[in-house]
């Protein structure tokens, strides 16, 4: 690593919404510099063997289609330091001051494009991890459920996006789907619950309440779910359960509790921004990715998401005092 | 082609933008048509040789990148009709009636994703279009500045982009940078105007008024531009430049014309969308890439839009008179 801690930016997060805006940065010949938190770039789509949705590629591992883009970055001159929780951000004099867990070391520098991401609520169940390394454990309905034409998966959770995606699941690709969820009633919009029933019969759908899942077991290769135990919360009964795949839907979490001093927040943790151009409500910084207030959450539109914020520092650099962000002005009164 | 004319969806505009829009819809296993006009996919980007910004692809040529997305969507199942220019898009009793230039077909579908595109404005000068195709004439600075890293090229235009497009080459990559413009006075905003003349010395800008371009001279090879012909529109002499590369700015040029009668259009012809869901003011009706108001004009970005359209889908089909979209609200009172 070079020991240059100033840079005209500093993106903040290395998963495909940071790494697209480094791309745009470093080859806009800004002085780049990706702080990551794992050890390894990536973000979540690492833990993603099978990418068939990305346009471009018809099919590539989660781990390749990474290194490609890390490879883009850094020959474009971007650099990127792993192992780097960023702690605190503030503002001094017109830079921002950026400490990590390294504590010994901050960094400073003109911009920051924020791309922590966000994590799917795991049950950290036995063989939860192991098999979502295997693709057949999902948090994500858009992103799997193809990979199920005509199979059996369960479903686990209790809101509305549980149970809009178990009908989208058992309508559009699936030959049968249980649905277990942990209490007697759904978290859910009635009109959703309704919509579940209403289609329980015609796409053989098995609705299993008050349920909860207690293991996942793979099969003897490890490549496959064997079966998945799951437990009658009011007997305490064991059952298992052949299935193909299991979607866990437990809402997400975004990586964002650190940013509370710099930003406001949404209620849920999510950064709001000018969905046009990236902006947060306060000057020199812009969020990209799973993130973001009103993400699509998709691989193709956090990309997207970081070559827009990247795109914004030309202007940013022209004239720093023209920032001005719709939401912010008109939620609060151009108060931050 | 099958003869099943109605569709779930049907996609205008067979460019990147269209293309991920398919990608999702027949993922999602909705029957999905693209219709497109120029009897090849691909729109814009089969003009560009070289991709090196769309992130995970290191370099990548336009064409190789358009067969990826083809094979891609197309096995999924959706279909490609080429050759087809869509005249008219009427609504009838919850379906939209879709008209091409054959006349003698008509296409149905309940919802509509556009993505015709934009169109560079082209000069036409003798040359242009042969070393567009070489990559030594382009249209866009984001796009293709980094190519002429310690080169000399010439820029055209007098307006916002041509001078700030100017000085971002001149200043981020260009040993030397000759601008013309055949008026005395440029259209752009003052303040940039000042700061291109502020940043001429330095960065060795050489702004020639009141010129045109007259021809661009290819190499004997037909790979490089060998120079280039300019004539001062008061003496008429003619002058030869030797650059690398010719940057046209003459705006865009949205292919939307034909839209009007559908959808309400800005001053410029681009499609007004909230940008988060991409819906357009017309139920049934959303937009991708670049010919939506405020679209980033960036492969990556086109791609992200018709991922976050085709996502729609599926709260559309849940409850189609829930469409409502805050822009056309504001605006226009919810008159359309």
């Amino acid at each position: 690593m070079s020991s240059q801690t100033h840079y005209d930016v500093i993106i903040i997060g290395a998963g495909p919404a940071g790494l697209a805006a480094a791309l745009y940065t470093a080859r806009d010949r800004y002085s780049t510099l990706l702080l990551e938190k794992n050890g390894l770039p990536g973000g979540q789509i690492m833990l993603t063997e099978h990418i068939e949705n990305y346009p471009g590629f018809e099919k590539v591992g989660g781990f390749e289609f990474v290194e490609h883009m890390k490879a883009q970055v850094t020959n474009f001159g971007a650099q990127i330091v792993t192992n780097q929780a960023v702690t605190k951000i503030t503002r001094d004099d017109g830079k921002f001051v950026i400490e990590t867990n390294h504590g010994e070391k901050t960094f400073t520098t003109q911009a920051v494009i924020l791309a922590p991401g966000s994590d799917y609520r795991q049950l950290n169940l036995p063989g939860e991890a192991q098999m979502r390394q295997a693709t057949r454990v999902s948090y994500c309905a858009t992103c799997d459920g193809a990979f199920y034409k005509d199979k059996h998966v369960l479903t686990i959770g209790g809101g509305n996006t549980a149970v809009e995606d178990t009908v989208y699941l058992a309508t559009r690709f699936c030959q049968k789907t249980t649905m277990i969820h942990r209490r007697r009633e759904f978290r859910a919009q009635k009109v959703l619950v309704e919509e579940l029933h209403a289609a329980a019969k015609e796409h053989n759908i098995d609705v299993k309440l008050p349920y909860v899942p207690v293991e996942i077991v793979p099969s003897a290769d490890g490549q496959e779910i064997d079966h998945v135990k799951i437990k009658n919360v009011e007997t305490q009964a064991v059952e298992e359960l052949k299935v193909d795949g299991v979607f866990i839907f437990a809402g997400m979490v975004p990586n964002t509790k650190w940013l509370a001093e710099l930003l406001p927040l949404d209620e849920h943790g999510y950064i709001p921004a000018d969905p046009v151009t990236m902006k947060t409500c306060t000057p020199g910084v812009w969020v990209a990715g799973d993130c973001r207030q009103h993400a699509a959450m998709q691989l193709a539109t956090a990309t997207g998401d970081g070559v827009i914020a990247a795109m914004g520092l030309r202007d940013y650099f022209r004239d720093p005092s023209a920032w001005s962000v719709q939401p912010c002005e008109e939620e609060n009164g151009g108060g931050y």
